[in-house]
């Protein structure tokens, strides 16, 4: 089996089409990765780029789009709705087939190194590739954004793990590390009820005493005339979609509320909807190469 | 998207693993289609390929591998459990991604056509790309197999499609046809009662009152201390695999007995199991190119 990286680098320019265009193409004709998405979004003025390829290409790769975005862009002149440190604002890397959290947390050190030497930008390495607890949550290593990022970078609890202690001056910091896919996945009730989707989400999620690995908040969906469960499946491989849809409709059930529907936002490993597929079927020992189109995968990859 | 064809040809040589290859290798390294599995049963003393591309690249596999059996093979020597007709028996061409059944159809009278005119050897349009309804079934075109045939393919109602109304001297005829593809789904129930088995699935059935597209019988799994529902899903595109699952459950607890586990036999179309993720996690208007798998595998495609 063909090893096989997600990486999906964050860049902060999202108007600018020429700019967008100049920076992904630094990328778009590299061999060895696929570059499977591109979603620029005006309000955030911020681009979300997807590749996968294998470990070492994908490396290669986020490297070239960064020394792109670091030379494009200029963070003094950025405004933006979304939060951020940098030009190349975050790099996470995503074990998808044949390799292991290890290996992409590897490879986040590896890129985080050469971009601090390379291009002088500091480098915060985050979730599993953190090396102290409080830089695994991405939040955290954005305190202060870009502006406060400026004094703050020089105190000892914000000294970068690789490249210089001060921001690079025109494109700031970088955070890269390694994390598991994540799942956007929403419920939608129907009821009008909004305190009964609060209140499911509260029992849903992690912080307030439900599942490990899912983030839940109630959504008013007005238009619809319905409320929305929206979650964050953080790591499909230890709390699988099925056990959140099943725990949302047993407690949808206290309040009445039926499920009206769901809906799975972007890209998502086929493992994750195989494992529904097997927990509901109760199929034992189905392979996922026993489909014919990833059997077609893994020979395309060969 | 990428036009993909599935084409399952079963040729008359299960045991000789020399001529097993020989045979094999004429596509092996053909351009444009994907040898995906070769599976050869020795009491059967029969292999079943299995290879997919677009639409005239399996058309052109489908007729070499045709050629390399006929020149290989020698059916006054063949013995063997399984009913067959010719050294290569029956080619199958099933849609799999962008392309409909009449494509398929055409597909199967384009190489008939062609074994018929440049091999000599006759042949029998069967399935959907039948020419009279008492050749759409397998075993009905393989009436009298190989030694029968001989003297019954001068009649006016055996007379074939293709090719000479007289059997090719050492390969015999061949079936050539089009279908959807076909799903091995058995449920186990944790029961040691046959007779519950054998009366769930003649409710399942399309022969005796269930489903359309589903074929099944009770079987005894003695040494398991279970009994089995084995099915058939002969178009899961419209009877699909959850709605035979929910039925096999259904009448089930009728004779008190639960499912205690289930399989798929064999290669299946993603979609298959995508449908059953959609169908018991309510996801409204979930694409399957939203899956990175899928995704990656289109644009390796492009």
């Amino acid at each position: 089996m063909q090893k096989l990286v997600e990486c999906v680098p964050n860049f902060s320019e999202g108007r600018r089409m020429d700019r967008i265009r100049q920076i992904v193409g630094a990328i778009e004709h590299l061999p060895g990765i696929r570059l499977l998405d591109v979603e620029s979004n005006p309000d955030h003025n911020r681009s979300v780029v997807t590749f996968v390829g294998e470990p070492q290409a994908t490396a290669e790769a986020a490297f070239r789009l960064t020394q792109a975005a670091v030379t494009v862009l200029n963070m003094e002149e950025h405004e933006g709705a979304h939060p951020r440190i940098g030009a190349m604002d975050v790099i996470p890397f995503v074990p998808i087939t044949g390799v292991g959290m290890d290996e992409c947390v590897a490879l986040a050190r590896q890129v985080g190194a050469r971009i601090g030497e390379e291009l002088g930008v500091p480098i915060y390495l985050y979730a599993h590739a953190a090396t102290t607890p409080a830089r695994r949550r991405l939040p955290d290593v954005r305190q202060g954004q870009y502006a406060g990022l400026k004094t703050a970078i020089s105190t000892p609890e914000r000294r970068p793990d690789f490249g210089p202690a001060r921001m690079h001056p025109t494109a700031g910091a970088t955070a890269v590390g390694a994390r598991p896919p994540l799942i956007a996945f929403n419920i939608n009730l129907a009821t009008r009820n909004i305190h009964a989707a609060r209140e499911i989400a509260r029992a849903v999620r992690e912080s307030s005493g439900g599942l490990v690995n899912v983030q839940a908040m109630g959504v008013d969906l007005a238009e619809q005339g319905m409320v929305q469960v929206s979650m964050n499946l953080l790591d499909y491989t230890r709390t699988p979609i099925h056990r959140a849809f099943e725990l949302v409709r047993l407690e949808a059930e206290r309040h009445g509320a039926i499920i009206a529907g769901s809906e799975i936002v972007g890209l998502v490993p086929v493992d994750a909807l195989l494992d529904a597929a097997r927990f509901y079927l109760r199929l034992d020992g189905f392979r996922r190469d026993q489909t014919l189109e990833l059997r077609l995968l893994e020979a395309e990859q060969q």
